[in-house]
């Protein structure tokens, strides 16, 4: 990416302003549920929804259909909030090759032993928006960036650090020394390689979307072990958590316009004319009107994260960057999160403000060492999006992990499979022994469930659990 | 602050590139040490320092000269570094008047009762750089500043909770409802006040430097106490630190080129007409070479927390924006601090270059409850600037205070005067009982330090620490 791209991609006179000639246009993305729910019995759209008015189908892979570390995963399927479910996910081995340096020391990479050479699990989570192209898109391609962006890092992963060079010949004798000194260790080369990944993926998300004429975007969660490590990657408002006997830790933050704040703020303040003279980019506790002009009101900008008083002048009526509280905060008055993928041809209803350049696509990475913790039996790592959150603390879902997995250790399937598997009475009465009954009694009308049992390599056993759940639609 | 002020002020063809009519030269700003030193039996300057080359002499208060909470001060002068210590302290009480709204409640505030109305008390240190000049009015300056902003704010303050707006009269029904809903407190405004007067500090410091023709800058840390609470604003490497008996709580973050790398790499992307060409915004772990090109090595971008590898190319050998690392670390190889007051004029050497807008002004501010803490007679808050943290860390310094007070229980100056009072020999060899040699073994050739007794309001007794130091020059 150049020093320029950001003007010319998003400034009046760059490069979207002028477009050039009409290029023939590309297939729609082909709609589908996550692969692994083939031969779940479960068709692929909403119709299974409307059987019952008040039942949503629970669908999890078929029982024979193991995920990786027996991962578990069940979703409540789409009711009624649009046409199609705009969740989707993925789950698989990750393959890494190594690309061996060639023996004439050429400093040209040659690709000599193309075998798998290191190898991790990856489970992702996709909450689209704007329709479901871009989620299926991120769920097509996301693993094979990051699968791409690892395999040009390798050597330096599997070195005792990572060398100033890739190639290993240091130019300057004390390169190790400066690598040293920065502290740079291999988990930050997988750390960027989900950075660069997730950037990535959201530029052929960009294009293949421009390309077939759709629209829209999503958040992604994205979990991967990898070297006795797990990486949780989080661009959006999903959550990852990891629930043990004593401890509920996040593995994740949530990235929405309330969140970000002030580096939305920040970039409105030096990039004004990104708003168009049609948003204040100040915050207030509602949107001001006439009657407030001349007032002193609480305010905040961009440097602060305490508040002010200021005077009310007439620009202040303007609709607020930011507008709204928890939920129904949004962005530039449309979107509900602050980094994801896609979302590129996104506008403000009726102008051509666009919403990309308040939006970043870069993931929060957080590092737990799995081997430095001492792992019991029903440990559970809980990846959900914002539906379940919205509903259930963590503790409210370290409490339903707790109640369920230890009760039932017969079962080969428990954290595979659901008891709940079927269909969902929505307002049903709360049964003490089920443990889909506070999400049914929450007025959920549709989520996305799953449960993912980690086996540790070196044979420690371990489980993890692993939920998602979609924005819950409101019954009326 | 106007939403082009940032335009208009950094970026060719704004303000500073077209220069009015030259205005008649204001004096400049006299040099003097601290106030509350008066008293203390040493001169102005750093003659006093040549009496014995190894010789530096301490610096006290008078022991009749009270601080405020009984707090105590101590600074070895400036020895060899510059002309003049550039290190400046001040303290006091913090008198804020009330401006009652008026009876005919004509939508203007009214001082009608300019009396005392809220006290809190102020301790700050800055460290300058590049010259005395910003140190000095920042000391002469802050306290004002935060006076006016409290004053704003100090009918929010004192409600149960700070009103929608400032008359106190609602527009809307549901105001006190939008406020609760963002979760806005007293100790918001009083946040937001300490930014305000940052940003006017640094504004009165731009002015005044450049009415008078002198230059310079300074690290800003400041530490409130106010209604039970005390708040600390840190704009540099200062660094302030609660001492307990079983706990030490840092109650400041570090402001750093390499702390905030990714804030000021942000700006070079968005604006990268800033570095003027003479400058790569990319992070390696050495400045590269001729010899790098066409390698692939380690780097990282703003979006970056991982690090990746790059196939270096003739621009990426260009000075970095950031370079070096620890204490060594420079932003635009010019200065090693990332927030502060003054610096309006600082250019890269024999460039335009300009570092304010990398700088910021704003400090972060944290806030202890000290109603909550049970504090201990020998707790104590440690504050200092950054050459005491170079060689020392924070539990060394925690070691330091807690063999000291409790063995001088009976000393009624324990917190105020030192038993090293006079003067330390830079090299002379430690003396188990002499809680300043760990100071003077580490080659500090001068330093600053201050010792606090906090005597909380509602005659509980609790005593604070308070140090501060000047980065070392090297003893050759």
């Amino acid at each position: 990416m150049s020093a320029g791209w950001f003007r010319r991609r998003f400034l009046p006179g760059g490069l979207l302003s002028a477009p050039g000639p009409s290029r023939p246009r590309a297939s729609p993305v082909p709609y589908r549920r996550p692969r692994f729910l083939r031969g779940s019995g479960s068709g692929p759209g909403p119709a299974d929804a409307s059987r019952r008015p008040d039942a949503r189908p629970v669908r999890s892979p078929a029982r024979g259909r193991a995920l990786p570390w027996n991962a578990g995963y069940a979703e409540i399927i789409n009711a009624e909030k649009s046409e199609f479910n705009e969740d989707q996910a993925s789950c698989g081995k990750l393959c890494i090759r190594r690309c061996e340096f060639g023996a004439e020391e050429d400093q040209e990479w040659l690709t000599l032993c193309p075998e798998e050479f290191l190898t991790g699990h990856y489970w992702a989570l996709f909450d689209g928006h704007g329709g479901p192209a871009a989620a299926i898109l991120a769920a097509n391609t996301l693993h094979s960036c990051l699968r791409r962006q690892l395999e040009a890092v390798v050597e330096g992963m599997v070195a005792a650090q990572p060398p100033m060079h890739l190639s290993g010949h240091c130019i300057c004798p004390s390169d190790p020394q400066f690598v040293e000194e920065k502290g740079i260790r291999a988990e930050d080369l997988v750390i960027g390689a989900l950075e660069s990944a997730f950037q990535e993926c959201d530029e052929v998300i960009g294009r293949e979307l421009e390309a077939s004429g759709q629209v829209g975007g999503c958040t992604a969660l994205v979990a991967v072990s990898l070297q006795g490590k797990l990486y949780v990657a989080n661009a959006g408002d999903s959550r990852a958590i990891l629930v043990r006997r004593d401890e509920v830790r996040p593995l994740s933050s949530e990235f929405t316009p309330e969140t970000e704040r002030q580096r939305i703020q920040q970039l409105a303040f030096v990039y004004p004319e990104l708003l168009a003279g049609e948003f204040t980019r100040l915050e207030f506790p509602r949107r001001l009107k006439g009657d407030d002009l001349g007032q002193k009101v609480l305010f905040r900008d961009h440097h602060m994260s305490g508040w002010g008083y200021k005077c009310v002048e007439k620009s202040d009526l303007k609709y607020p960057l930011i507008h709204g509280q928890g939920r129904q905060a949004r962005l530039l008055g449309t979107l509900a999160v602050s980094r994801g993928l896609g979302d590129h041809q996104l506008r403000v209803l009726d102008t051509d403000i666009q919403l990309k350049p308040f939006l970043l696509s870069v993931p929060q990475v957080t590092v737990l060492d799995v081997d430095q913790l001492e792992l019991q039996e029903e440990d559970v790592v809980v990846m959900a999006t914002d539906g379940l959150w919205d509903v259930l603390s963590n503790e409210q879902v370290a409490r339903l992990v707790r109640s369920f997995l230890p009760g039932n250790r017969e079962d080969p399937h428990r954290c595979t499979a659901h008891p709940w598997e079927g269909h969902v009475e929505g307002c049903s009465p709360a049964q003490s022994n089920d443990p889909i009954s506070p999400l049914s009694q929450s007025l959920l009308s549709f989520f996305l469930l799953a449960t993912l049992a980690v086996q540790k390599q070196l044979s420690i056993r371990v489980s993890h659990q692993w939920w998602a759940t979609r924005r819950p639609g409101r019954r009326t």
